[in-house]
């Protein structure tokens, strides 16, 4: 059985949310924004501290407004208040939702308002890979409301700031990581031939949680005869035959906090030229694990991990990125890109994550997870198995 | 131990995706509307059938377009394509995504424009406990590309829709109802004083996977002397003491449709007044369910709960709602709320949850989950206790 390390504490210190409010009230002064608000979980969490499970319920907007200099202020449904209690916000303000005919945006707009009276240049998550949890058509109302203010996209602001982990925060992903390497480690012990996709998914979801994790929201496979075509469906209740690959990927969370990796297995005999795309996907790792580290860029990596799958032979890769950021969601900013130009710090935790269709409709996808350290970057879990392993019973 | 009915079957028949897109058809076409476009994950899934946990990366975009005949187009990044083999969609457009400049969003104004060439009347989901899973700044774009057309709300259509489930949905909401009801007999039978809160979720999340559940997206508690101040935080490490009321409330999932209720638990000696406020949300949970039947609206079902609370002394209500739609998502709607004119339907699921605050700071919330019949309404699970049970080891 795997040990894995002690369980780090729950939470951060108020100093954490101090400095990262204090980063981002950095880059808005620089641009001249008065405030920003944030409508997603993320990151209303990553400023607040504010964590709940909540967010599964669609129902009700949550707003939080970042001001130029002070704290956040929460402006939430009246649900949501007593869990204030335990975060640093002190300026709550709510509304008892659900309200259809005014579900908080005339809060919200008088608040932006009240803390917008400089520039009167708002913030707002605008760009890739974000969207705005409210209803299209009150943001329209909102925009209506504050007409005198100029809005500008903050997102790149943010993703910059969050793309950087602390300490605490890659303590949590670590965790994660090694519970979900543990839960492989457990699974490459107890698959057996006829086990079906869901029962395989199922008994490693019950090790992780056993483990530690609190919960894992992403746990997907694929498999067929020496490979799989996608790696984004299932489980399914198909059966686990001889000669087949499964690849399963996974997702789990440690409070707020997500692993994001891969692992091959093969059921009996499969063909050499599985055998050799595994070493080809493995090989491009170790390329990626060279590569990485402060002042190389998302294209250096992407680069360094692709020379390896085309000399290997790779027919293409329909994942569109080798990697990604990782940390409050299973992926974030960065990607690993054909021409990536952000440039790697230390802090930055990231997915490897070479891939390619090795024959038609069969894919061979590895992933990793890592630390950009001050020299380069380091494994935060057990690196995958050098040969794909193969079960036999 | 108690026995569940068989799992049921996963995924639907192909006639039911037909029923459900003719159905959104027709009363688009009562409303001149030439098409539909959706980009959150319930209404993706509830015309298509695509079904992937992979809605948990928010790096891309998703679109189905529902023309005004025929059958949806998937606009989709690459990585998704093979996924839909198994679904009932022919038509599949897809770019390499990620790509932050046009991230699908000139191939998905193209689509909309070649279907809507009638009365250039366009609907999406812009109305309340909606948003749109997309860029705002790529919504402004579709908007710019579209110039020509109108856009419309069609998201009260769609709730109308979607409110009143089929029999095979049933037949999975009454399974996950199933599996949380056996999940809280397993904690009623384990629950230990000097257990912390996080034990005694991880214990019922373990059981509720083990018993079928494919996963338990939400899963709170709170806790206190007497009483518990919130229903949204936890589970916390605190520590369950003698004198302690705990609340466990949660959706556990199966094939995509949740369920959705709690339980409440004393431990050891409480004061006769928490016992008193117990008996008055399952007298006032006893009223909702001799109320809710098909021509009763939500108003209806809200003023027979609420008479039994306010007459047990309640000061409050932070909850906003005392029950609300169940299925696909773990609050849909509508909800019951004072007022509502929404008239129930056999079919509709919904949860009852009447709750008060009985003394301050101390609240006490019930919640339950039914199925509108023809003449009536059914409990989805076993009813909760008629007395507070307390666990005295």
């Amino acid at each position: 059985m795997t040990m894995l390390g002690k369980t780090p504490p729950r939470g951060f210190a108020q100093s954490e949310f101090e400095a990262r409010t204090e980063k981002l009230q950095g880059l808005m002064t620089a641009s001249g924004i008065d405030a920003a608000f944030f409508t997603t979980e993320p990151e209303f969490r990553y400023f607040s501290g504010f964590k709940s499970q909540f967010w599964e319920s669609p129902t009700r907007p949550w707003f939080l407004v970042v001001p130029a200099t002070g704290r956040p202020i929460a402006v939430v449904p009246e649900i949501g208040v007593a869990g204030f209690e335990e975060t640093w916000i002190e300026d709550v303000r709510s509304w008892p939702s659900p309200r259809p005919e005014d579900d908080g945006i005339s809060l919200l707009g008088q608040t932006l308002a009240e803390v917008s009276k400089g520039s009167f240049k708002l913030g707002g998550m605008l760009g890739p890979e974000t969207h705005l949890r409210m209803p299209a058509s009150n943001f329209e109302k909102l925009k209506h409301a504050l007409s005198q203010h100029e809005l500008v996209d903050v997102s790149e602001l943010v993703r910059k700031l969050r793309s950087v982990k602390s300490a605490a925060e890659v303590a949590k992903i670590r965790f994660a990581c090694e519970v979900t390497s543990a839960g492989f480690n457990y699974l490459k012990d107890n698959l057996k031939v006829g086990m079906t996709e869901r029962e395989a998914c199922k008994a490693m979801h019950l090790e992780m949680l056993r483990l530690g994790a609190d919960s894992c929201p992403y746990l997907i496979s694929a498999s067929g005869p020496d490979g799989y075509d996608n790696i984004i469906m299932g489980p399914t209740d198909r059966r686990l035959n001889e000669g087949d690959v499964l690849i399963i990927d996974t997702g789990a969370n440690f409070d707020g906090y997500f692993s994001d990796f891969d692992r091959n297995f093969a059921f009996g005999d499969v063909p050499p030229a599985t055998h050799t795309a595994y070493d080809a996907v493995y090989r491009s790792t170790e390329a990626g694990l060279g590569v990485a580290a402060p002042g190389r860029s998302t294209g250096d990596v992407w680069r360094a991990m692709w020379d390896v799958l085309e000399a290997a032979g790779a027919l293409g890769n329909d994942v569109g990125r080798m990697g990604h950021g990782l940390g409050m969601q299973l992926t974030e900013w960065p990607s690993h890109v054909e021409g990536g130009d952000v440039v790697l710090e230390p802090g930055m935790v990231l997915t490897l994550e070479p891939g390619m269709t090795y024959a038609p409709g069969k894919m061979m996808v590895h992933e990793e997870n890592i630390l950009i350290t001050d020299n380069g970057c380091e494994m935060l879990h057990q690196r995958a198995w050098p040969r794909l392993p193969v079960i036999t019973s």
